[in-house]
């Protein structure tokens, strides 16, 4: 989340006359996030979180609104998009697709511990579990195709040893057989600022999986490879074997892996470390312009990807 | 909320099988309450409450439960029912009809403050005009059909003075053109007990609006009177002028008040004091057996309706 496209307040304010939540109070940018423009807005009834879309096409947001909507409707902590006076939950502001969605308490824990990677390996196949009964199918919009892309896009900005490290990356992920891994939704995004806790009584709780924007039908491995790369990796990339354990003993208990997932388990980390390598490379070497623009360091990815594919532990279980 | 049926834990783990909420962790009744049996539940994914509700008619509970979806859904504060494995919010547990919804957070303040009524004047407003295109209808299950049969059952448990104060105000409402007012889906239990507030900012925020299930097609401006009769009364009945302006002067700022509302408002104060009174009349002199079960003192609504018939000040605006 950033803030590519800014927004006044009186347009604002006459926008949400289409919308039930009462009059505007207060507007704030959010500088998190890298994807879209992001605001806090609070009504005199409530506190939403507003997202203008850059850039992605307009056609393809119902599958990510209508996911969260499915998922906050079956129990689970995510924000539930807001419906307008015609009942749609997209709407346009600034000449950009925008949507209004719930702004959900707590905050992000981003030194994570084994009962908090306890809870998000629970809170992850409790999200794939509710995600197999959404009826919406759309691809991983970070998945092999884009993959590809990217990384003719990025491989000349790199030095000859990046080169080669993609290279040989790109040589063994077409090699894995990702077809018999079980498949649904996926969040494919669950990094410690996309999970806000609420510690009201002393113990961690989710109160909130936010940013659905990069979700899609994908390998379930994948979502918790991505998940583990960043909530159990230690300063140095290598995985802390406790927290590991803790998120994907929890995510178990919820939801047990099958055999081809055990196999399939290193390759999908490496997978997962390419993907961000890739994201974060490609905004680094051609960044966007914006009020407020977060760029991430690439080369974090690119060392988690180098030691991963030196070797990890099976998945324990 | 209270309870009448009591639920076996193992009986809840095996029902919630049927939710994508995750495994039971823990399980607790709710003594606060006068209609139906509540229970706090804890699951490996979230905080809910369980209602079985008790002697409601099973097809008017979909009034209820598609409500407060549509409200939340059009971004209110309101405890979303939560779908099962078949897409409904409607299931059986200890045969009776039973529901769970999110459970939200904060906690009543039942020592409200102008600032809290001004908050709550706000919300009612925001409730009734986002209920303006709820789609289903079902008339107010303590509306005057209800009145009148209840007065029935109560009278003959009164002493004389109540019974004349009885037949006047029944008299006196049958004389009320009710027609000439707005009307809609209105909340009807809007006590200090249904709304949770939420402080974690030192301002004091609607967490949550609570309990539907009094919920039904009625004039708006009694919701209002109900409401002003809870939150604004003085231990001696009277109305706080500071915290009665507050509540009424915000909710007109959402919605102005018609000119057919001004002449109605002292026959709504006398309408909502009448419906409460008789039902803890009714509640005191025919109590129901259960776990644990609230009986609230029918007498605070007799000295309230006696004090509004006496008159009252004029809606402010």
């Amino acid at each position: 989340m950033s803030v590519f496209t800014p927004v006044p307040e009186p347009i604002l304010a006459d926008w949400l006359k289409d919308y039930a939540v009462g009059r505007l109070v207060e507007l704030k940018g959010i500088s998190a996030g890298v994807q879209n423009s992001n605001f806090f807005v609070t009504t005199t009834l409530g506190r939403y979180v507003l997202t203008l879309f850059e850039g992605m096409p307009r056609a393809e947001l119902p599958y990510y609104l209508h996911l969260m909507a499915h998922l906050a409707r079956h129990g689970l902590p995510v924000p539930g998009p807001i419906a307008n006076r015609h009942n749609e939950y997209l709407g346009t502001l600034q000449e950009r697709p925008a949507a209004l969605v719930v702004r959900l308490s707590g905050a992000s824990e981003m030194n994570p511990g084994a009962a908090h990677c306890e809870k998000v390996g629970a809170m992850l196949a409790g999200l794939h579990l509710a995600g197999q009964s959404y009826g919406r199918r759309q691809e991983n919009p970070r998945g092999t195709g884009w993959r590809s892309a990217t990384a003719a896009l990025v491989r000349p900005f790199l030095p000859a040893d990046e080169q080669a490290l993609l290279d040989a990356e790109l040589a063994f992920q077409a090699s894995v057989d990702i077809e018999s891994l079980p498949a649904g939704a996926i969040h494919a995004d669950l990094f410690r600022d996309n999970v806000l806790w609420d510690n009201d009584d002393g113990t961690p709780r989710i109160g909130g999986v936010i940013d659905f924007y990069f979700a899609g039908y994908d390998a379930l491995l994948f979502d918790v490879a991505v998940t583990v790369n960043d909530w159990c990796a230690q300063p140095d990339a290598a995985l802390d074997p406790q927290r590991t354990a803790a998120l994907l003993e929890a995510y178990h208990a919820e939801r047990p892996f099958t055999d081809a997932e055990r196999a399939a388990w290193p390759a999908m980390l490496r997978a997962a470390a390419l993907r961000f390598w890739l994201s974060r490379a490609a905004d680094f070497h051609q960044p966007r312009t914006g009020e407020m623009v977060l760029v991430k360091n690439p080369n974090e990815y690119r060392d988690i990807l180098r030691l991963r594919a030196a070797g990890v532990p099976p998945l324990p279980l």
